[in-house]
């Protein structure tokens, strides 16, 4: 074990990313992958799709709760669910990774394992075809992610019309519900429930349900229900109805949970609020037109015409998680 | 002036990234640009090219020595030479910009007219589609850019063949002597010798040039001359011999800087250095057919049979910066 126990830094720039690139494997599209100026990636038509998201350490996870490998992951599913909420199946994913001086090399390949294994588990079309690597002050992911439309069109946030059904696919307040029992200072919360702690540390949104859905209009769920749907509708310029019964599922798996929290806090925390209120599952908000609901998708609501989110009958604020503010 | 001086944290996501995306402009390619969960871009054919490359307040960039403009700047152009160096016309960037709580909002929105100043002056057929912007504890830019290969074969590393002839295009250790000059403890070193300064703060490399230069094997240099030679010979297999009389003209105008250097430091400083060693201009070193070194290519040196890199008669060693132990 020549390089256990070493920094980054101290096995150097070059040997390291050898060590750690090696967990990557190509794919059908991957044209030309790591190692030249730029990757080239193939396509079935003429155009592809790309987004960006950053993750950066102490604010969107934190080192002691995640190994290396769930950072990977989670930086993976949080940009393919980006992807598929456009109706593209992924191809490409650059990641640009600043590590600290403390760095562990063995953080680093347990990283690239964890990006390695979200797209074997997700996205079996993709790749990890390029990236950089550099020092900072706290470790930073940003991965970009690029998908192949498939000859069909975008699936845009705007497109939902009045009298399509409101559908999500994937869990929704698991992640939030995972955060608290991490953040709780009983430190037995998380352990109970490991489930929960799971979705936090590792989502896993259902991404080829995404992209083979059809949908009318979809966004993926990544700061909470409520706020994602205030998004949708105001990019459709509709309004949408959820029915509380219809999250009733939803709710009832994280009532366990709920109340090992409110007993110990002695007050009542309804898990409703993880289920409106909490991101990071990545599951996928969408609309359909009556009827064609797909399997994985399940009707929580309607699209009607006017404006904003309403829970039954009550406004929905867009409450949720924001990037800089928060 | 409802923002001024205020910072991002005060203003808030929404408002400072609406203020911000205004500086950007869509081009042809950009079928969705930023605001849905992906952009959409147009290519002339199915495949396209992408790189990754991330600049660290304090390691690659001071806020003391560059403005957001500069930083904006210099982000978007190594980023489209390494999309140029594959023969690519450049498309599209999405940008990941970590701030810290103290980032006032009049430099994120100067930071953003640097970026498309960049694409005007130097990729025109390029836009910023998307971004991701979040909290750190230092300022960080991770570009993404895109290309497309205009039905070309990608020009990679490896195409070099033993008869052709070396050329480079762009400046030739003027960043590094800007650097020299910033870091000078006399200040007024950099102030004499502005051309210098501006190569480093905003790197001005000759895009059309690369893309349309058909060459055999290229690459970008970002990390010196030297450095990025021997990886050229390495991936092409081959040996290079650069001559040191086709420098001349590249160290001749830095003479001048060297020796006010000098006279401070009271030791010698040879210019030469700044060009084989020094990296961050972002030109671009190719391999051509005898005969076929298109305008604005200068021939330096030949492709012949063996391996690494001679100056003259003396072996070249690969040094250059290191974006981790440096």
């Amino acid at each position: 074990m020549k390089y256990e126990g070493k920094t980054v830094l101290e096995v150097g720039e070059r040997s390291a990313l050898a060590q750690t690139v090696a967990h990557f494997k190509p794919v059908a599209s991957t044209i030309i992958g790591s190692g030249d100026d730029s990757a080239v990636i193939g396509l079935s038509s003429n155009r592809f799709v790309v987004t960006t998201d950053s993750m950066v350490e102490g604010r969107d996870f934190r080192l002691d709760f995640s190994s290396g490998f769930d950072v990977g992951y989670k930086a993976a599913a949080t940009n393919l669910s980006d992807v598929a909420a456009m109706g593209a199946q992924p191809v490409a994913l650059v990641v640009a990774l600043l590590i600290t001086r403390d760095t562990k090399l063995s953080w680093l390949e347990d990283f690239a394992k964890g990006l390695q294994s979200a797209l074997d588990e997700l996205a079996p079309s993709a790749a990890v075809v390029g990236g950089d690597l550099a020092l900072a002050d706290q470790i930073v992911v940003a991965v970009t992610a690029h998908g192949d439309l498939l000859n069909q069109k975008p699936i845009l946030r705007s497109g939902a019309r009045p009298g399509e059904v409101l559908a999500v696919a994937g869990t929704l307040g698991k992640a939030a519900a995972g955060l608290s029992l991490l953040l709780h200072e009983d430190k037995s919360l998380a352990a109970s429930y490991p489930e929960l702690v799971q979705v936090q540390l590792r989502p896993r949104p259902p991404i080829a349900t995404a992209v083979s859905a059809g949908a009318s209009a979809m966004l993926d769920i990544s700061d909470s229900l409520a706020l994602d749907a205030n998004r949708l509708a105001s990019a459709s310029n509709v309004s949408l109805r959820i029915n509380s019964s219809d999250l009733q599922g939803y709710v009832a798996v994280l009532e366990q949970a709920a109340q090992s929290v409110s007993a110990r806090d002695g007050k009542n925390l309804d898990p409703i609020s993880w289920v409106l209120f909490g991101g990071e599952d990545h599951g996928f908000l969408a609309s359909f037109p009556k009827g064609s609901v797909p399997a994985g998708f399940k009707a929580i609501g309607s699209v009607e015409a006017g404006s904003g989110v309403h829970l039954d009958s009550e406004p929905l604020a867009a409450k949720g998680w924001d990037s800089v503010s928060s």
